[in-house]
């Protein structure tokens, strides 16, 4: 009899989410982490949301209790397609596939689009959950250099020649881990690039409406038409999860038709379609104008705690951290040059203050010297006090 | 320049689900839907479930907007394992991996079990999205005779010696589409079989609560006990869509360690974790025994809805249409000899009533006499309505 398990090997021989592996870290008393990219709790408008559900006229209620198609409610869709469009990309509803979370669109293209030994692009470093997904679909992933501007354009054009790659995965915008954002004229040449080499470009959007003074340049998406051939090209994925309320499992997607058809076949199989219940609530949260209402006070607050967190970090670690201080988003990519940030990170805990060490944002080739620190679900008072405590966890150089 | 696709081969050549494309006939005024599996609106406890959001203390609302664990919220857990094990189970809330309803776990055991060229086994008729599921993993795919108790054990027997199949895939209690329920005999006869040739087998069990009469027999995934090595090789999927609301994209996963560890990776990387919302809504609901006291109703409503077909048909179809009365769940799956559904359908719609012919629920060789009724989502005077413009529809013997 074969003892083996039943599990195929991909993955059988799966590492867990390092991010996830810290999060029983996270709940030592007293502990300040800077690790998840998780909003605030206390800046999430909780009671707004409660009192949807008890406006909901008792129809409204049930119809929300019932199965639905699997592209949305056609509410939320006009919602989503008015807040896309309302950032530049001129949406329609039709145009709108909602899924259950933005990390559930990575997913379906990696299932849709990639077959094993199909050739993925990333930025060193990138968002890990999306290398997990392109690793399960079998891909064969290359990492490409980044500067303070994103990602480098000769290096991506000098991968389209030599790996042929199915797809390019980007953060453009305020990047996770990087907090980095790519210049227009950056993401005018990846597109054409993109378009020369028919290369997929993946734009993952999650963070775009937290710019704290002045709003990125247009998303990738929508300059799909100023790029002649890029509207075939370019898929854009974005969530509520961090503007609205992660627990609600709300994102959509916008993609070319036949890519958009496919995703549809793929999540009929997975969750047939995001919850009913919390697409009411979201589309009945934009509709009244409430989430525009709430956006300039998130900005106005995590900017305050990125600025603290970047005075923090000057003042307690001084020459020994270098990092760009980021316009938007919810972290800071940091790297302290000769420092092992895991070994740093043990030090960390027992000071009560956590990170997130940089090899997990690596395809290949980490830095251990880096690491990612999210300012987003800690006040100023505990930004200042978790940096006193990375410094103290720190040896001398 | 490849304009080709940048969809893969799978997700390129699949058909749209069957039952899908005919939903929008279910919106022609005056259509009679005997087609969906969809629970009937007006007995979902719609009420009750609007009073747990207002009964939430804000703290507690507050919480389940934020991020959760991949496995589920404590609570619903708990509150998961206590239902299963009232259906006779023994599971604690660690076993439970709480899902976005049940057709994630086929998806996401399909993903992480098979490899393409695996073969996987199904009954004759049987779900049309799991064998989406299994062909989207790259499955090859045999079908297994059943008869009026379920699946033929010799059958299955026969199949594992000769095609070595890596799962079987079977909805024992109540099937969808047969409405058939596999005798106790027959499920611990499997069990010894699947042991002995190690092929795992997957349980999907959404409809074992919605009896009529008398409970049916143990589930498999109770029996993995009393079958030395079952508890290797059994996985167990139930669902609350059927009984609570299928808006708030609930099931769970009973499963061997190393098949849930799986799993787990593979709904990181997908939707990360079911609603936190819905899932505070639910273990709200079962928590305060709302459940339990709403499950006596639904069995009585669907019990005379079942019985109003049964009598229907017999009435207007005689000794035309072959079918088995259930004893609980939503469908019944008939017979007409002779007689081509797809084409019957063509006419029934006219007639404003529709069903789902049966070659869909086929892996192979569908036999185009067979079709499904289901009585959820109509009253007792719809369904004699149905019926009778069902016969109509029917061309003479």
């Amino acid at each position: 009899m074969d003892k083996h398990s039943f599990v195929n090997a991909r993955y059988a021989s799966a590492p867990g989410s390092p991010i996830r592996e810290l999060k029983r870290f996270s709940e030592l008393p007293g502990m300040i982490s800077l690790a998840g990219g998780y909003p605030a709790p206390e800046l999430m408008d909780s009671p707004g949301l409660q009192r949807i559900f008890g406006g909901f006229a008792p129809s409204e209620f049930g119809q929300a209790l019932e199965y639905g198609g699997t592209e949305g409610a056609m509410a939320l869709r006009v919602q989503l397609a008015r807040l896309s469009s309302a950032r530049g990309m001129g949406a329609e509803p039709a145009d709108v596939l909602t899924l259950s979370g933005s990390q559930q669109g990575i997913d379906l293209l990696a299932r849709t689009l990639l077959s094993p030994g199909d050739v993925v692009l990333v930025e060193a470093p990138t968002y890990p959950a999306a290398l997990s997904a392109f690793r399960f679909a079998g891909a064969s992933i290359h990492q490409l250099a980044t500067d303070d501007e994103g990602l480098v354009i000769d290096a991506f054009e000098a991968a389209l020649v030599r790996v042929k790659p199915k797809l390019l995965y980007i953060v453009p915008t305020f990047g996770n881990p990087s907090g980095r954002t790519l210049g227009e004229a950056r993401r005018r040449a990846l597109l054409e690039l993109a378009v020369r080499h028919r290369c997929l470009v993946i734009e993952d959007d999650p963070y775009g409406d937290l710019y704290f003074d002045q709003a990125p340049p247009p998303a990738l998406y929508s300059l799909r038409r100023a790029v002649d051939g890029a509207e075939e090209i370019v898929t854009y994925l974005s969530s509520l999860s961090k503007t609205l309320a992660p627990g609600l499992r709300l994102g959509w997607m916008l993609a070319p038709p036949d890519v958009r058809r496919a995703c549809v076949l793929a999540k009929q199989t997975d969750d047939m379609h995001a919850s009913t219940l919390t697409q009411a609530v979201a589309a009945a949260y934009l509709g009244q104008g409430l989430f525009h209402a709430q956006l300039p006070r998130l900005r106005q607050a995590y900017a305050a705690r990125a600025g603290a967190l970047v005075q923090a970090l000057r003042e307690q670690l001084g020459t020994r951290i270098r990092f760009t201080a980021p316009g938007g988003g919810m972290f800071v990519w940091a790297r302290v040059p000769g420092v092992d940030t895991a070994q740093w990170l043990k030090a960390a805990i027992e000071q009560r203050v956590m990170f997130v060490p940089g090899a997990a944002f690596f395809a290949q080739e980490p830095d251990p010297a880096c690491f990612r620190l999210s300012f987003a679900s800690q006040d100023e008072a505990g930004i200042a006090q978790g940096v006193a405590r990375l410094a103290a966890a720190l040896r001398p150089a």
